[in-house]
């Protein structure tokens, strides 16, 4: 009976972990009314906004924060308008005011990432990623993606998007060593698996990849390309790190908040009509009705400013992560890629190892103000939990940290896993640094 | 050379209706700065807010305002803050304020909507119903939908999610004259069909579906019953019109921002667990990473609302459809089910073959200040297109339109369609309409 009432009523088939907090929850939230409910969710969107927004040093990979501007044509309502089918013919009558923001925004977004065409109507990159797979693979089919121990993305894999689709994964050959796709090993690779797709971009890219060697090797067995920029999309845009479309990827899929700094959502560019033409119809009707129109404002605005501000703001996320990665192991932090030389986009990996691995080390660092997660590294044994922690710069550059901010980054970090200070006497440093600067302007 | 020069750059794929739209807006975009997007798009915003939640009357099926308390807890930063798994066991470190969201919400949707767990975490219902084809359904199965002349939504269908899936769609048998399903023809269709999944629920419900029987039908085969509410969601929220749970569906799969009223996005709601497990992985990791909780703060506040206000707030909806179609039938139109009384629901459906069928009634309401849809009309020929013209009351009677106030808005419409009156001397009369009342309070 004691086990029976402990289980939560949102999700009793969680982990009993979940299941403790979602109990504790559950009884605090029993039998409010709407004034009540009003509060509750007023509170704990205030302590949210103050620990992330105003107090916390964000170096989430996965986040980030909008420019004044972008925020300020963010309009809420416009999202409860459905908008379906191309300026000129739409389903709904009335809407030729969203016609511009339709026009202005793909156009943005194909130049900007060096692409003729971009689709920007879907909710996220993982939906981006389910529309090219069901407008280049049929249920059946393989695609071949990296491995999760090397950053791929769940939506690359069976139990994500890939599983909706129908389709089956192999994981292309990475050498860990050298934190890249096992390159010799590629065409023997795919002639055996003979994948519709194939997936490179990850959710951890310290260096580029040889997208042309890539190219090649697909172009051998017909199989189309796509890049998951999702997290360096930021450094592209101001033409650094790498250049995916011009290096010969068929297809550029991203998130558009993450390093790019724009509202939630995703893209999906590309230099080729055809190829457009069959991801539109993906997009909608395939995966949309409505969709979220409200987005394509501060979307069309982030582009146009990344135009201008793009190379700079991309140079000042990647400086920070290489005083980051620096500092870090001079504060007794051992490095990922240390004999690679650590990093060149705006991540930094963390072997968390000594720290319990770096989940663990994750919610010791979130204790103490410093806000991340963990992540898989490519070295470590199979069935391992995420050894790596992961570190994204893009916000704290938006933010306003730089370089010379890397060492106090560092220190709160040492405080907080390697010297194991209270976190409550490391806070107020995290919430005094974060208060030093005051972007993004 | 001058077709060439004319082709769109955004969707040159697209109509040529589309295109001549595309091209001139493209013309007027090209060269801007990053100051002049900030201006243009923001420009476009305002229009769009005048003409649609400022002036005009909006009677479009698919769209609604929230009410003020839910709007205000709408935190768009929040968008951008991933949190992938449950309280307690997230991926990211530090989010626990958000994990009061992550309760309440499927909490209170989940006792609104009479069932015991409710997925919140999904962004339209298309994916919703997505999720449910892939935790019920595998490629190559079929499905049973409505026709899409009776309102069977693109997400049903092939073009959209359920071609996503890689299903089979068979259309379920319907009886055109009574607006409903051929429940004499459907135990022998689903004994010859074999569907993994029935679907019912469509976007013209002017009356229930006898769910209780459709359930027998599908028990006979195994089949799992869904009922896209979409449409009817608040109604149901405030027990009117039908209770798809109570009466047998499995999974009752809804839009929250309909006749809800909530934020844009989607519920899946059920009552057992083992179908609610399923959902869970097919919406996460299967179709999201990130998810958008922003939304839930919203969604929460709209469902403890509704659980005070829905009843009253269901019958108005109700008691404006029956005043409408009474006033549109005085006023010279063809109002569709007449024989059998119009409606029962917020809905009403006009047969427009009069005016040049329904898209372009629409758009002559349109430019007078009334904003709706076309829609097929379950007994128009197949191949011609939409003949019927779609209302839903839920935002006219949020804004405070009464049933006394029908006569008026059906007397614009006569005017701009039967009267043919030039609409820049109607819309003074809509704007004055919309003026006269100012919810939602």
């Amino acid at each position: 009976m004691v086990i029976l009432e402990g289980r939560s009523r949102v999700a009793p088939w969680a982990s009993s972990r979940a299941q403790r907090r979602l109990v504790e929850l559950e009884s605090l939230l029993a039998g409010q009314d709407a004034a009540e409910v009003v509060r509750t969710v007023t509170r704990a969107l205030g302590e949210h906004r103050r620990a992330f927004d105003e107090e916390g040093i964000v170096l989430y990979a996965g986040t980030n924060t909008m420019s004044p501007r972008a925020l300020a044509v963010h309009e809420a309502t416009v999202s409860s308008r459905p908008s379906m089918g191309w300026p000129g013919e739409k389903f709904q009558a009335g809407l030729e005011h969203l016609d511009v923001l339709e026009t202005v925004a793909p156009l943005r977004m194909a130049s900007l990432m060096e692409g003729r065409f971009a689709e920007v109507r879907l909710q996220s990159a993982t939906l981006a990623n389910l529309a090219c797979y069901t407008a280049f693979a049929r249920p059946g089919d393989t695609i071949a993606v990296l491995p999760e121990a090397a950053g791929g993305h769940a939506s690359h894999h069976a139990q994500g998007a890939a599983g909706i689709r129908g389709l089956r994964v192999a994981d292309l050959p990475y050498d860990a060593d050298r934190f890249t796709i096992d390159h010799a090993r590629l065409p023997g690779f795919l002639d055996r698996e003979r994948p519709a797709i194939v997936v490179i971009g990850a959710s951890l890219m310290l260096f580029p990849h040889d997208v042309a060697a890539v190219r090649a090797a697909c172009d051998e067995v017909a199989a189309t390309l796509i890049y998951d920029a999702s997290h360096v999309a930021g450094l592209i845009a101001g033409r650094r790190f790498q250049r995916p479309l011009a290096d010969g990827a068929h297809i550029l899929t991203m998130s558009t908040y993450k390093s790019f700094g724009g509202p939630p959502g995703a893209a999906i560019v590309t230099r080729e009509e055809a190829l457009a033409e069959r991801v539109s119809a993906a997009a909608y009707p395939g995966l949309t009705a409505n969709y979220d129109a409200a987005r394509l404002a501060p979307l069309a605005v982030t582009a146009a400013e990344l135009a201008e501000t793009g190379p700079a703001y991309a140079d000042a996320c990647m400086a920070n992560a290489r005083a980051l990665a620096s500092a870090l192991q001079a504060a007794g932090f051992s490095v990922a890629a240390a004999d690679l030389g650590w990093t060149v986009s705006h991540h930094v990996a963390v072997d968390a190892g000594a720290f319990g691995g770096g989940d663990e080390a994750a919610r010791a660092l979130a204790a103490g103000g410093v806000y991340l997660s963990g992540i898989g590294l490519p070295g470590q044994p199979p069935g391992e939990p995420m050894r790596g922690l992961r570190i994204g710069t893009q916000e704290i550059t938006r933010r306003g940290l730089a370089p010379g901010h890397m060492e106090t980054v560092a220190e709160l970090m040492a405080r907080l896993l390697i010297k194991g200070e209270d976190p409550a006497r490391v806070l107020p440093a995290a919430t005094a640094l974060r208060g030093s600067v005051t972007g993004p302007r």
